[in-house]
């Protein structure tokens, strides 16, 4: 089923003890889509600021063409040049049936704006930042309404919520309208909660840590694209969701950028799905007493 | 099979939020031997500072007469007072056939010295902090060569290794002796390591913490006490330990000091270890594609 995703485009500064560069691509929607299009196709609409250098457009141009023909599973990309204040996505008449839509971290009066534009999304996934939760904070609440899941960096779920324990602070997002609140936490994974039930997982154990730069967006890229393609929204399969996304976020840290993305086949993917069960699963049948 | 700890006895002043005390009776020891009689019997060597205070001695003996006489599975509480520097624990010829011993964060050439007076334990495992890794390393790294389990602080296996990554430094760990390597994470759980495998479990979700102190010690308390029950010390059965270890934790910190061990039932803690399990558990075999 169609996964369609709205976010910015970018050219990151990027400097680990490891290496440094300044015109790396990246940007929410391209790490969230060729994190998901591993597992599913992506329809993106990608946001690109008025800042975005015109001399470095031949990249994103670079981009946009090899992923549209070199890969059978990336689908178009839409960009377009717009002052924020001003501008609002236009999702493409071919887009507008996606049943799986993720509002990347934009201005949320945009994400709402692409809202209005979807026709009949099975399940609507959507992140923001502490810059929106401060100068943004009665639209972002109205957005909440509107949305399944918010999908949210631990200190970002503190900060909206007013609350520093951070399950009474996912309660507090679901008080607001989501049916469920997705908490990334970086190096010590991420939790889903709904009103009945808290699933976590861990970050998978690296002894290298390359780049931690997109992360956040290669999970969700990796959690929607499960969704997906399974067509399936119980909180079973957003446990898997859950462990898809997060064996995504740890492909992103092992090189620079969307590197690794280049590269990972579906047998590496599902090769570190397993690892993650054999990382937190125990057996309590076979226990002597 | 015998379980001994050697640990401190002490009255901790503990402020949290929730409000404060000066003399609550605490100490690793306590903590363990508390946390791990829930599920089978602890033999206790109390290591008392010179400054704990002659007034308060009455405390520590309602402490061992209630539990040495009130709860059958409770065995003696061994207590000597002395100056650390001259200070040696004086293990009771009844308690030297453990099989399990757990050396409390003491001064190290104080837990070398339990370790000569036992006579041939299945597992030890030890704790330290800070502290004796600056003041005491040699002999630190020398009790390392002569334990099964280092179980530790993620701050102190990073201090200790010099290693900020937490993979490496339990594989640091690991070349200096023990087996097995256990991180405390505090609110992100814990890891169990050995040179083939990873084990994660995440801190129990709660909405209320009331006092984190002795966590970490409940924490191996369960742990040993499972595995002393059992008598297995197979990596699956670790595993099972780990979480004990967590739920007793997780317990420690619903109430001041010890409050919540004086009524914490089989019953209770085996449903905690259910609810660890649907916390983390996914299942990929029923997974559409």
């Amino acid at each position: 089923m169609g996964l369609l995703v709205v976010g910015s485009i970018a050219l990151d500064s990027v400097i680990t003890p490891f290496g440094e560069t300044a015109d790396a691509l990246g940007g929410a929607a391209v790490f969230f889509s060729m994190a998901g299009a591993v597992l599913h196709p992506v329809q993106v609409v990608g946001v690109v600021g008025r800042d975005f250098p015109e001399a470095h457009l031949t990249a994103l141009a670079a981009w946009k063409a090899r992923y549209s023909y070199d890969l059978a599973n990336r689908e178009t990309l839409e960009t377009r040049l717009g002052v924020f204040a001003e501008f609002r996505p236009r999702i493409p008449e071919k887009f507008r049936a996606a049943r799986f839509v993720f509002l990347g971290n934009i201005d949320p009066e945009l994400q709402l704006g692409v809202l209005d534009q979807v026709n009949e999304p099975m399940l609507v996934a959507c992140d923001t930042m502490n810059y929106w939760i401060q100068s943004k904070r009665d639209v972002l609440l109205e957005l909440l309404r509107h949305i399944d899941i918010l999908m949210v960096n631990d200190s970002e779920a503190r900060e909206l919520s007013g609350d520093w324990n951070i399950y009474r602070a996912a309660h507090w997002i679901l008080g607001r309208g989501p049916k469920m609140a997705v908490i990334k936490q970086g190096e010590h994974g991420a939790l889903l909660v709904d009103s009945n039930t808290t699933f976590k997982v861990p970050a998978y154990p690296l002894q290298e840590v390359f780049d931690p730069t997109g992360a956040g967006d290669a999970f969700a890229g990796g959690f929607m694209a499960h969704v997906a393609r399974t067509g399936d929204v119980s909180f079973d399969n957003l446990r898997r969701a859950m462990v898809y996304g997060s064996a995504m976020g740890s492909f992103a840290v092992e090189a620079f950028g969307v590197q690794r993305f280049e590269s990972v086949t579906l047998g590496e993917v599902d090769a570190r799905v397993r690892a993650f069960r054999d990382l937190v699963h125990f057996d309590l049948g076979g226990e002597k007493r």
